[in-house]
């Protein structure tokens, strides 16, 4: 019940999973591992995915986690079923709540997938949605552009526009999706700017929060959960640069800012 | 993976259920067991609703299911924990999956919870709401004019807008709540004129849509989800009047009315 919960990432993205977890599970301890040194995962192959990811996961089984939360789309897309097999804790994916969230708010069947470009090569969010619902028609368009642009930490202002405008410009005229998934943990830092681009009429669907309250609802069906209410002392580690991966993580947790009074950033090497 | 998802309720609230079963998970077949007969629970003592609730799931587990879903938030708040430990199969109530949706959508942490007499006497959203997050303000509240109501078919007009005045005056003087938990799947049928009343600042929460969603998790979670695209033979039974029960369950599915061409509705007897 003590032990934390496990949360990778291919960088900083992962991080507005780990905010939602951190305010609907308050109770919970994090231990967060970005791997900021070799991001993005997106252009890369399936088998060098694989062998980071497992670094990571290594990394974490060290820390004595309880459950793992692979808070990366592209990792998820090539890894998930592969770690299930393989732990013998529980494993959530970004996908399946992304899909499930989906088609509970869809109206019209039509849903739209943005991601880096191995998570929609990988076809994983097609799969998912038809998997449930075969009559859903799934739109999903690659946007190689945005997690750098992210893991600069540039979200909003004429430049975020621009390349929002020019990413997002062929899935605008489909008239059709209803709803849209943000495939990328990091795509939630840019969800104005995206939903000021694509409409008020179409339901930006965060698989961030939604893997936050799958993973509540995990917890709970294993009887884990934490029911002791206090301050939790949540560690962030990263591959890379300290002083970018605090800032953006500071800027990120904002409102949360009060579960982070005793929180420690940490350098790690995992390779 | 065949077999059918069983679903229990006091009479035809937990139809609100099925119909989102139906429309998140189309692959899916249903066996529904209302107990229109001895409806309302809400009043009913806890031995009294822990009797009748066994001999519906007594009923439904001769025929095969491979989960359970108690869409009776009476009959969750007194047996759903008796339920998990003695079934050999996943077990889903109406209250945690509620609940965590609110914890999910409120910004302030004031949540409010309309339900049966039972469900607000037994406490079981506050308990579930602050065994998760212990911060939260909980405001809750019997209605119990609203179930006899529904089950007689009024929904809407005069009649309904009078009895959800009466009975939410005091929560609307409440001006704290930003999200408002429909404790019963009763309640989903009068979300509109409940909209209308409590106003449109405050996020509604279904937790038959809920419930629905987190079931197809829990399939997901236990490998048990049916992905084969095929048109499912539904079966609803009811313990009362076959025409009543008809008429409502239409009036409900209306939109997913091509879900039931297959679907049979007969009478049980069950004690």
């Amino acid at each position: 019940m003590n032990q934390a919960i496990g949360v990778i990432d291919s960088g900083v993205g992962g991080l507005t999973v780990a905010n939602e977890l951190m305010r609907q599970l308050p109770n919970e301890k994090l231990i967060y591992l970005g791997d900021t040194l070799r991001c993005p995962y997106g252009p890369r192959s399936k088998e060098e995915v694989k062998k980071f990811t497992w670094e990571m996961v290594d990394f974490l089984l060290k820390k004595q986690i309880k459950i793992l939360v692979v808070a990366c789309n592209t990792a998820t897309a090539f890894t998930l079923s592969e770690l299930k097999q393989k732990l013998n804790i529980p494993v959530i994916g970004v996908i399946q709540p992304g899909s499930r969230a989906a088609i509970k708010f869809t109206s019209n069947n039509h849903i739209g997938v943005i991601g880096t470009e191995g998570t929609i090569r990988s076809n994983a969010y097609t799969e998912a949605l038809k998997s449930i619902n075969s009559r859903i028609h799934v739109n999903s368009l690659a946007c190689p552009m945005f997690v750098p642009m992210v893991e600069q930490g540039i979200v909003t202002g004429e430049q975020a526009e621009q390349v929002v405008e020019e990413s997002l410009l062929s899935m605008k005229q489909n008239n059709h999706i209803d709803t849209l998934i943000l495939g990328c943990t990091h795509y939630p830092l840019l969800k104005d700017t995206i939903q000021a681009f694509i409409g008020s009429h179409v339901t930006i669907i965060s698989s961030s929060e939604e893997t936050a309250r799958e993973t509540s609802t995990i917890l709970d069906v294993h009887q884990l959960l934490n029911k002791r209410s206090h301050t939790p002392e949540h560690r962030f580690y990263t591959t890379g640069e300290l002083d970018i991966f605090t800032e953006i993580a500071e800027s990120i947790f904002e409102k949360t800012i009060e579960n982070l009074q005793t929180a420690t950033i940490e350098k790690a090497i995992i390779c």
